[in-house]
């Protein structure tokens, strides 16, 4: 299998663990599985990095000038690469945070995950980005979830979108998640779909951590 | 109540989700349930700050010459404060991660760790955290737990430490944490601690997590 590129979206406003569940679960997984295998990239069938909107000079090895993108709560995060120059993303994850609000009018960011998602073999979000799928066209007649509190804002951004309740995640070609916690279930399933259960289990476990139904 | 400064350690190979669960938790905490009170800081009864041992020229409002940790997975971070310039830490949070082993012999880090515990009113860790308090000579005599690869080395880093298996945490005087993603379920016990079991339940809520036993 070759490894494949997980582009995690940054921007101002973004929820801590809406970015950083997925990003340990995909950065975290090995095909050998124990704790030994972690110590390098070897096995891993991901590389992971974040993408931001902000104008970043240089690529992964150059990271003068990268501005820093501010999580909620206040965490610096500062990406790997911008839109203009990011690699190939094979699966674009899109976390949410009260920062998707102002997006939902950004053209740079609704074209962005437009064209990333078109050339993405997966497209996935966490809590609150499933609103910026939907803005961007992509929910579009699919069944789909979000955060608890944003179920019915989210069929308002689409046509006949789907909104489904109580579930941690829904796959319908895009894979939306639940709220913040839940894009670690949904990140553990998109490795299941990609690498097999066995894999997705290890990694559950290398992380102490019980998948939620 | 008066908000507590929670410092949350980080330094190069530190865990992602190890300190993202904590600073999730801390951070999203709100006095005033839902999530309308979570838009601004108003009723938060934490402060949530990340401290490096990494020079870092000034406060937390100047951060020109920051120095950025890497965390594991290649996550760069941008620390708030660092060893010598922190206020007055309330909640030590001390997280793992593979970075944790070469630190067991940085004497910096480890007199940071005790003088900061010293003065903290609740002092707990994730993962290999534990193995940095037990280095510092914190859980000599105690009952504390950490991620399930590491239970038997943690035993070796102490004087009579009673290391506990199969705990989600474990609070003895310090509250130590197991692997990973009980980081989560540890801070939510800190916030039931310190606000009472309905402001963690509607944290647990905000945040579409379901607390593991």
């Amino acid at each position: 299998m070759d490894r494949l590129n997980v582009g995690i979206l940054l921007f101002d406003g973004v929820e801590v663990l809406d970015f950083c569940g997925p990003f340990e679960v995909f950065s975290r997984t090995r095909l050998e599985p124990g704790t030994a295998s972690r110590q390098s990239d070897e096995s891993a069938p991901f590389r992971v990095f974040t993408v931001a909107r902000e104008k970043v000079e240089g690529t992964f090895d150059k990271d003068d000038d990268v501005v820093p993108v501010t999580a909620t709560g206040g965490l610096r995060v500062l990406p790997d690469t911008a839109f203009e120059n990011t690699p190939v993303i094979d699966i674009l994850v899109v976390p949410g945070g009260v920062g998707t609000r102002s997006l939902l009018n950004d053209r740079l960011t609704l074209d962005f995950i437009r064209w990333a998602s078109g050339r993405a073999r997966i497209t996935c979000s966490v809590c609150t980005g499933s609103l910026l799928l939907a803005k961007a066209g992509l929910l579009d007649c699919r069944r789909a979830t979000t955060h608890w509190s944003s179920l019915d804002l989210l069929a308002t951004l689409g046509k006949n979108i789907k909104v489904q309740k109580n579930r941690r995640f829904v796959d319908d070609g895009l894979v939306t998640s639940a709220g913040v916690s839940a894009g670690i279930d949904m990140s553990l399933y998109v490795v299941e779909r990609l690498c097999g259960s066995k894999i997705a289990s290890d990694t559950a476990r290398y992380m102490d951590y019980r998948q939620m139904p």
